[in-house]
């Protein structure tokens, strides 16, 4: 197919694709027409010379409607938020039902997590019962009747999108920022909403590791958003350490049901608050920051939070009743370890990288598509950066099931912390990049 | 396979192999355990990035090494001779048997065309029975026995080559300079001569369309030669207007025989002398360009490379009494056309590229491997660049078969030609590379 080699081209040399050339690609990508070679090619093409603002939002328009796209309901707009991934993330648990009890429309698409532990369809799958495959139909309808639904990615969302994740994540071209906010806002666009949130992860447990390229996808996914009429903020979130205190699945939905209740790890709660502020912001509910993050905090503290979660799970075919005592409800493993200091001082380090490949090790993530994932597997982490720690005091609480795993998860978790003379907390949110502050910096 | 994934993604950072790497990587090219877009999406890494000395040589040599590679018997280093492809070059035709004229050892393995007219095998395929698919035991007992053989490439040699070849061809990644060079490079050594002359036509019917792109190929394969212990030279031919008065396969074995006869087109004559003078001083039988030039002329003259022409066509099954007649015997096309000059004036361009286009038209050409090639149809060049036309003169005749094809093949002949007030005979050879000249630039 000489079209498809001179597009190819067109990027090796450094040109710039046309609107007309970038649907007939993508098309051709997702009848399977082109071959795979041909989109490798072209995948590295553009990895090495970029996609600029105009190629970047065709791009993403064709990829969104490259299948179905959901359509919600009138009513308002619907917020969704994505987090680009880290280690102890529950946050979509708190958010989610937190932002649609401040009267918010939720429509939650979430991927499987394919890295340290599983993503937050595995997670709410560690709920007896939850449906997470849900319809289109389905899911517009829910999101109609009581504001919120929480689904998997359907493969009729964005297939096009899909098939470039698959070949990306084989040919070496994942890192690359125009391509990732592609992806994302693709599926965002698909799914429904009208506005975003993007949650992006900064440091060892996180996609990107400095704060420089956080930043830079930050920015990329507000301004594609942008172009393609999304409003949308980006929080730069810290992932030097864990969120919270547990890593794991059934331990993180724990963990949620605390912060819903009213309680739970304060960086959990302070996260899921402002993560939720930022969507009443953006739906215009709420005029300003203080007011939001006062509404979002009242929503947890009387408990409609919570009820809206309940409300969610029953809806979708879950066991509600295990929200009301998760620590025994829901699946634990068999074994305990701890790890514990063997001298007095501040937690200095506690490397988000090396605990999520603990928790992997100990079954509780994925290497392969095709992997189970164990539910009950986890990691406590009890002492956080700046935090002081005595002599025989228990940092690291592991939950495991297979003695095997468990040696396999100490190695990491060995070099995963250090212990100070002294030692400052980090701050949790590390930078905030809105439209207004991209406008400013140009 | 997470070891390619690695080595796509340090060339696509700019980085360079290690020789195991590469080693490693063209091995799962040639079992095919590496999926074509893996591949794909490195050669487009390395296209971009490029490639250095040292990374081209291991590459290259693993590229030569992935096969079967000839060993020709003692007796001193055999010569082959390569050119990158114009349109009328038959120079093989007349260079091989002539060096082997001149006590030469000639090891010329060839190619089918790709692109406007067949390439030597083709050509060679229009002589009645002859064998072009000789083994390599036939191919180097030849060599031994009578000081020539031609073949096509078998594909137990350089088999990786093959692979990688066919995927840059429909990935938009073939005009790199080093990954050409390394394709023919491993093939020459996988052929299984000591040193090699090397013909890069440049020009309108040319792959290089301007001399710095050639002078430049030429570099990289007396570099790429030198750094695998192999001497060559570099000789940089033009390809403005076709090559002596023929275009097309049996109409070009004619014209070789013509020449072989003593005769001939002094353009086609002169280059098939300079390249075989090459050799000879390549081989050390020659001290210096004028008696090597001198020893290939009367080599011309005498009957000998005729006589030698017609014992390897002999030893391979050819009818060889077909070059005693090669004007009735091969075969010829039923139709005859002819262009003729509308005024009286100086030819100034005749467009080698369009001459090609036409040739290819009337079915002298093939666009895809599978493709069967007309080897009667054909175009006569009866005036070259700054030769006087006469008004109603012939400059073109067309030798076709079919009317349609020959309705395509006017269209680019139509603006093929100029004639001017005044025009100057082009230069046949536009420069020499070697690697003393390669070492005087640096």
């Amino acid at each position: 197919m000489p079209g498809v080699i001179d597009f190819i081209e067109r990027k090796r040399d450094g040109g710039k694709h046309s609107r007309e050339d970038i649907s007939m690609f993508t098309a051709g990508v997702r009848d399977g027409t082109t071959p795979d070679y041909q989109t490798a090619a072209w995948l590295m093409a553009a990895f090495i010379r970029g996609l600029d603002q105009d190629e970047l939002a065709w791009f993403t328009e064709e990829l969104a409607h490259s299948g179905d796209v959901v359509n919600l309901p009138g009513g308002g707009i619907a917020v969704d938020k994505h987090s680009t991934g880290g280690v102890g993330d529950k946050t979509t648990l708190i958010v989610a039902p937190l932002a649609a009890a401040c009267g918010l429309r939720v429509a939650k698409l979430s991927g499987r997590g394919l890295g340290f532990t599983g993503g937050t369809v595995d997670k709410l799958e560690s709920i007896p019962g939850m449906n997470l495959r849900l319809s289109t139909d389905d899911f517009s309808r829910l999101v109609d009747n009581i504001g919120i639904a929480l689904s998997g990615h359907s493969l009729s969302l964005a297939p096009a999108e899909v098939k470039f994740y698959a070949l990306r994540d084989v040919t070496g071209t994942v890192p690359s920022i125009p391509l990732i906010a592609s992806s994302i806002v693709s599926k965002k666009i698909a799914g429904g909403a009208g506005a975003f949130v993007f949650d992006v992860k900064c440091g060892s447990g996180a996609f990107m590791k400095n704060a420089r390229r956080a930043e830079a996808l930050a920015g990329a996914l507000v301004d594609l958003s942008a172009s393609l009429g999304r409003a949308s903020v980006g929080v730069i979130s810290d992932m030097e350490q864990p969120l919270g205190r547990w890593v794991g699945n059934s331990l993180e939905v724990m963990e949620a049901v605390e912060v819903l209740s009213g309680g739970g790890p304060s960086d959990t709660r302070d996260l899921s608050i402002a993560l939720a502020a930022e969507m009443l912001l953006l739906s215009g509910r709420a005029e300003d920051m203080i007011s939001a993050s006062k509404l979002a905090a009242a929503r947890l503290a009387d408990g409609s939070a919570l009820e809206k979660f309940k409300q969610v799970v029953k809806s979708q075919g879950g066991d509600a009743s295990v929200l009301d005592d998760p620590e025994h409800a829901l699946p634990r493993s068999s074994g305990r370890a701890v790890i514990s200091a063997r001298e007095d001082g501040y937690v200095s380090r506690m490397d988000a990288g090396l605990v999520g490949a603990a928790a992997r090790a100990l079954g509780g993530g994925r290497m392969r598509h095709e992997d189970a994932i164990d539910p009950s597997v986890g990691l406590g982490i009890f002492k956080k950066i700046g935090d002081f720690v005595s002599k025989g005091e228990t940092i690291i609480e592991v939950h495991y099931n297979d003695e095997r795993k468990l040696d396999e998860a100490l190695r990491p978790l060995e070099s995963a912390y250090d212990i100070a003379e002294s030692a400052l907390p980090r701050r949790l949110i590390l930078g905030r990049v809105t439209r207004e502050t991209r406008g400013a910096a140009e």
